[in-house]
């Protein structure tokens, strides 16, 4: 038929047939304000806004599904498990015997959902500021639908200080994720000084640990909000671990800060033994090497956190571009 | 409430609130191979594909519902009246008293829509070869419901050119709404003077004319098919007039041409005057003053279509980039 | 050889050789917010800035050599002809015999090397405010050196309001070269009823004719300043005249307003008598039939035109995206 | 001025003024079919062909001066250190005295830099097959211009494979500076079992090393190439070491893999003492503790490169999108 030679004669002409195409929807993130990253649209699948934030479920070719909150990308189906596993289960693999946790945002419900897969924890708090952003994962991630009915979970709707400074309970671990600090952005008083020293720490059980989201942690992204996150973590707690992995859809390596009073004692063969022992399924990500190699830093990165002496107290905080608001799409703070 | 400061503070930073919000879902086309025409995404509504060709129905911001196939826009709910309106009235207000049409492709149903506006038709004959466009085109565009219901609509999913020879009866009308004719396109044959001779011609009454889309009309543009196919059809009919619209989503003016083997005597009242006569409701583009400036071409178009002297025959055809299978949704001729 | 091969092998994957190989580098220009419009690039010629804005030289694939200030595209070597040529020529041919010319703005030159054309013409006075344009200009463009060497041209580096009411004499035509008229925008001024009254008509010969630049004279677009640019100046002169041509670098139909206290009475015949009688070389667009189908607007926007209400006075003004500080380049007015 | 309050005025419709302002100039890759990666540009500062390929150097904001050869980052001014010394260093430290070295392809430059900064290093042979690269990056790469001149380096243009068999001399250390396997690509065959064992290995000194560049990877990239490249070398050596880092500009994870027939000893500690002892200057990114981690893959990776099965052999090679022809700028086989 004429039809199917005509379009194979196009395909010399720029267009592609089938499979190969030219994509005409793309989703557009500027990483940096010089910098952008694009996929390929499938499909727009909700759309919604709260009073705080827009938010987006988008059908990507590269990514999967992606959870977009003000026109950044939050986690992306193809690789969210790395950045969750990375967060989660480091903390609660070093800690002897996690029983209660309590998340500071989380409202995707990915971070609960790795947490519950911990067989020894009994209770897990997640407390997030967005109602209508917990809605909308509640009904439209399929992979968190098991998590959010969890009867371990008890979601709270509040400002993350104002919810541990309400509750008299302590946790066994306490996990930050919240978008980055950003000088008068919604979460930066979420990683100050005083913050973790009084709200965080009194809040910790004997032997508890923190750990939170630290933001880009590439050769040069680093000095963006990570540096200055382990400095302040350093101020306040005796060991301090800061640990990375590249995300393909962040464009860009990120970090994680796992901090305690307690030294952090397992190596990778007891890791690895905990993973066996405690998580229920496999991990896809994180194991006891995973975590040696994330936990050393190249020469670059490393050398600059030694370097730093910023510290984020009230007064001060530093610019991540764009992931303002947003990054992590938990505003646990207002 | 911080989030709101926090918010207003990212404006500073390259994004804008609110309103003035970065987009983040684009559509691109590429209009030429080193010319790209992006709009910004509110959703995309619905997508299909037929033997033929991939169907989508997007939600633009600048220009509405737009209907785009193979990658290629091929109305926006903004401003399809400009080109319908335009293909339409001006042959159907030439005639004296047009009763039978026939519509060469026509798929999406707008064509249609306008010729049944006019309350002289007793009959329009629309064949378009994609059953599957008709139907996308009936269950989601909203415009032509009405158009698709009308008991004078008579749909046939054929080649045109089969079609037209199977048929005994004459028309007083025939619009031509297909794809640009590309070499070795499923729709190039549709522009040729043997077909224009030995198809259209005889089945045409005493007094009917013929018109067609006719590609892009631009002071450069013209040259991809629109002084060809004006050429053309110069060759085959007495009197043959070319004119051109410039139409908003297609980022560039578009052209049609008129041929008849009478005169087109009507001029800027007389059109007035049949449009209150015979057209129901009220034209957005199109009334006789329009349609004096629109076949006025403008000296650079004017000289270039003078000293055009390619025709299309079975063995020649001229290329207008990525239009290809597409660029008027219907594949009338396989 | 492998390599050719390789090459080959890898057009089937997305990418095209040679000729036909996916462009790199890209201009982009955000036409509406959420509208864009992007060039492919050969190369970046000459970039520079000025007290006022940044100036750019541009090797574009699509359009040839443009200028680009502050990111909006000015003109590009393609098709400028088509906005010069109608900013000019419709003034100069209706007027019996203008010898005297002041343009407001034009710093790129090209609206000089229009009007030098004009064998009558004595004495051409350009008024732009930012030098370093009116030297970028001289020295990069050079279509435009042959004209900015001609002794007729003035080139006065001024605040245009400043300069005609320092100025004694008068003019047979005033031109108006600037960037669209934005509420607090450096130019809105020059477009006021205020400025027209006391500023521009004084500094008109017997006779004489202003003619302005007006924004995007789309189907849509025409609303933004075309409209209230048409109204402002029929509360001050007699005759008004708009007129429009699409301009495919623009991605827009432009207009112009011509306007006078005398008749404009040459016809189509005169003006084409009249070009050839007193016009130097050949017009590529502008004949007498080219300015009868521009002077005929469409329905659509001469039915918007002429219920328009607003006038520009210092109180009000409209927005035009984008093409705030820069659309035409010149910043006649602080 | 009202200017600037002009300009200010735009800020609020979605321009930005001054260091904020949206840049118009883009460079855009497709690093897959349905993911772009755009860097802004300040210009395009040479662009050139050679008989195999196109070259650019373009002035990038995020990333600095880079290197584009047919349409594919080669390397840009910011981050290349992390490609060049990950490919060099770890290979030549683990050495024991690496005094003659061959690079397969490295017509940039930036391989000999990092090769020539070894003291102990007497010899380095340069086998490009494109002498336009090597001339343009000669004289357009600052950066390597030291290296270029150094009398120890041997550029010699020709098909690597060629090349190592012409010689009769064998090398500490070869190096794999070339673009990805793709089938029916220039490069293919060199990474081929058979190219190893007939070719590289019998030029190899007793307890040589072999190391080459080995594609994307990430998480999931890593199957394109990484997995079989890793494979196909354990198939040939007896000790293989496969090793990533993130590149930014790659927007990905890079992989290399290093090989040889004796074990690979070097301790973290040892390594840096080598490094102390053996590089003028200091390393930016590579010391003991970088190489420990970078060799230390996620278990996502491990599991995969376990169980990967594909050998390239003369029939049999894996795509990566369309770093095709190119992706390391060196053509080193026909």
């Amino acid at each position: 038929m004429n039809d199917i030679s005509g379009s194979n004669e196009r395909s010399g002409n720029g267009d592609l047939t089938s499979e190969g195409r030219r994509k005409s929807c793309w989703y557009e993130e500027e990483i940096e304000q010089d910098l952008r990253w694009c996929y390929a649209l499938n499909s727009i699948l909700h759309t919604g806004a709260s009073q705080y934030q827009d938010i987006a479920l988008l059908d990507t070719r590269p990514f999967g599904k992606a959870l977009v909150i003000d026109g950044k990308l939050q986690s992306a189906e193809m690789d969210e498990f790395i950045y969750h596993e990375s967060l989660v289960h480091p903390a609660l693999l070093h800690h002897p015997n996690p029983k209660t946790i309590f998340i500071m945002g989380g409202g995707e419900g990915s971070t609960a959902r790795e947490i519950l897969r911990h067989k020894n924890v009994d209770k897990v708090v997640m407390c997030d500021i967005d109602e209508q952003v917990v809605d909308f994962c509640k009904s439209y991630l399929v992979a968190n639908r098991e998590a959010f009915c969890d009867t371990r979970l008890h979601i709270t709707i509040n400002d993350a200080r104002a919810e541990l400074e309400r509750r008299e309970e302590c946790f066994d671990v306490i996990i930050g994720d919240l978008a980055d600090p950003i000088e008068g952005g919604p979460c930066y008083q979420l990683y100050t000084k005083s913050f973790y020293e009084s709200t965080v720490k009194p809040r910790l059980n004997e032997g508890g640990i923190f750990v939170t989201q630290a933001g880009p942690a590439g050769v040069f992204s680093h000095t963006e909000v990570f540096s200055c996150i382990y400095n302040t973590l350093r101020q306040v707690f005796k060991y301090v671990v800061p640990y990375s992995a590249h995300i393909p859809s962040y464009a860009d390596t990120w970090g994680w800060v796992m901090a305690s009073d307690s030294p952090f004692k397992a190596d990778t063969e007891e890791l690895d033994a905990r993973i066996k022992q405690r998580i229920k399924g496999e991990n896809r990500y994180l194991d006891g090497k995973t975590f040696a190699s994330a936990s050393i830093l190249s020469k670059a990165v490393r050398k600059s956190l030694d370097k730093e002496t910023q510290v984020y107290t009230e007064g001060t905080a530093r610019f991540i571009y764009g992931h303002g608001t947003a990054h992590k799409l938990n505003h646990a703070h207002a």
